[in-house]
């Protein structure tokens, strides 16, 4: 009704030119891009180092979204992701990793009142879900699992085509679900979670232990060893290093069992450098699940896949984001 | 639009007029009511014995329907409820327990031909919480956490005011969640789930096996063994009765510390039968749900109570149901 009273052409100069700014706050990298509303091709894009324990975070955040402003145009919404714990819904930063600085710290209201725009933030593994969906692995599907296999282990769940936050912002920790419970401690200091058995800190710290034990292994005491050299001595036929994924899997296998009894999705999409080792992992994963999945028919028609958004998927779930609270 | 040509008075009516029929599907009885838009007193209701094994169980099912159908009106809609596997997207029985008849069975559709109405269908476990959400402790909540422990143990969830249902409609199904995976066998025939823990059945079994074995106990072998009878005599100060209460709590607060971190909720709603033992489980659950939880913000502001609606659970969660899909 308003927009009748508007000149058709005005109408649309406005919304093609309706632009969006994504920011994907890092381990190491703070990177920043601009957007049109219908395109993933960034128009501008910038990074600077993290540095999260030097002052001064929130100033290098400024200039790298800054960098990549557009000029002259006006830009609908910014989206942030970042790891956790945050407050989706008030843009807090709660307790970020090693940046003591950020603890308790109002991002996306600080961007919102700096740039004149609106700010929404999420994390990231939340917002790697939710570009999956959106642009990635997971697009034509309205009931989808992400978990990211890194460092860590990370959910992001789409339920009925909607992000699951929860009250506080809090839902879908998926790396910290009970799959052991008086298992190895999680590096969030609890039990028996899914990350403690699963993630490539995990990984590395059964093949250490093994090795400090006596295993023996093609990897010595002193080699560099990490998720991706266990992967290598492993498909060389290492059989510590084999048996330590099989673990992993396995473990993974259980965990996404119940999931599939919680969320029934379509698609379970992988994503994180860990998911990258193939067979190695997935084999006893899906053996594993195939023994503990309890109906058959949660299995009839589901898709399992790896993320096809790679190193994009952060900025990319930013973007989803800020265009999902400005409905487009 | 199309209203501006009715007069007002005859869409008064209508709207007035617009009843719901509810149906719950128990183990030992099928009850239905009629309902109108605005209330929980129903019109009429009737219910006729289940007989699960016995032939006929259709026409019994549309006999009890037909005793409450309101005379001379138009019923907008049927909600159905029935223990599951079932797809509610197409209202379908898939393999209820003790019914070979009912296997794969078009119950909504054979009842909405019978009836000329629309007719739903959906689990049991997902229908309670539905009408605690809607009806009973959860209202107000948008993310609510329902579990009914009884013989079995089941869920049902709303995430921004919707029911969690799933692809394939097998969402929430809660007490087939992994707690101890080289555990206890569950009824379904896997292993350490939640239901294999803490139901009625999974307290009644530990503890005749814990008897068995040689532990002492007021409750003697010959006695009539009941989670009510083991309430009992724990209460009474029964140690092995104490005992089997409380491992079923503390596994049910591995289990809910794990859903808090998957879902967020701001209610945690408990129904079914053993709930009703209070202390004796639920002082066990919290002491292992505060010791599970791995960031304190999720128990910040959130709510566990008991059921509100008790025995009308289910013939609510059919009302529910029915006034959801037709939008009210």
């Amino acid at each position: 009704m308003d927009g009748a009273e508007k000149p058709l052409n005005s109408l649309r100069y406005n919304n093609e030119m309706s632009l969006f700014v994504a920011v994907d706050i890092g381990g190491t990298h703070m990177r920043a891009a601009s957007y049109t509303s219908d395109s993933l091709e960034p128009l501008k894009h910038n990074k600077v180092e993290t540095l999260a324990s030097e002052a001064g975070g929130f100033e290098r955040l400024l200039g790298v979204i800054e960098s990549i402003w557009p000029s002259g145009e006006s830009v609908e919404a910014i989206g942030l992701g970042s790891p956790g714990p945050l407050d989706p819904h008030t843009g807090y930063l709660l307790a970020p990793p090693n940046n003591p600085e950020w603890h308790n710290f109002p991002l996306a209201p600080k961007i919102s009142e700096h740039f004149g725009v609106k700010a929404y933030l999420d994390n990231d593994a939340n917002l790697a879900g939710l570009a999956e969906y959106r642009y990635g692995a997971g697009q034509g599907h309205h009931h989808v699992l992400y978990l990211t296999i890194s460092t860590g282990v990370g959910g992001g769940v789409i339920i009925d085509d909607r992000l699951l936050q929860g009250y506080h912002g809090l839902a879908a920790e998926l790396g910290h679900s009970i799959v052991e419970p008086h298992g190895e401690i999680c590096s969030c200091g609890f039990a028996g979670h899914l990350e403690a058995y699963s993630s490539g800190t995990a990984i590395v710290k059964r093949f250490c232990s093994e090795l400090e034990a006596g295993s023996r292994s093609s990897l010595k005491r002193g080699d560099e060893i990490t998720a991706q050299s266990i992967a290598e001595a492993a498909m060389a036929g290492d059989p510590l290093a084999n048996q330590v994924y099989q673990r992993a899997g396995e473990y993974l296998g259980i965990a996404v069992a119940s999931f599939l009894h919680t969320f029934d999705p379509s698609i379970v999409i992988f994503g994180g450098g860990v998911s990258q080792v193939g067979d190695l992992l997935f084999k006893p994963f899906h053996a594993s699940l195939q023994n503990r999945v309890f109906y058959p028919r949660y299995l009839e028609g589901v898709t399992f896949t790896n993320a096809a958004l790679g190193d994009n998927a952060g900025l990319l779930g930013a973007l989803a984001l800020a265009r999902m609270m400005s409905g487009k």
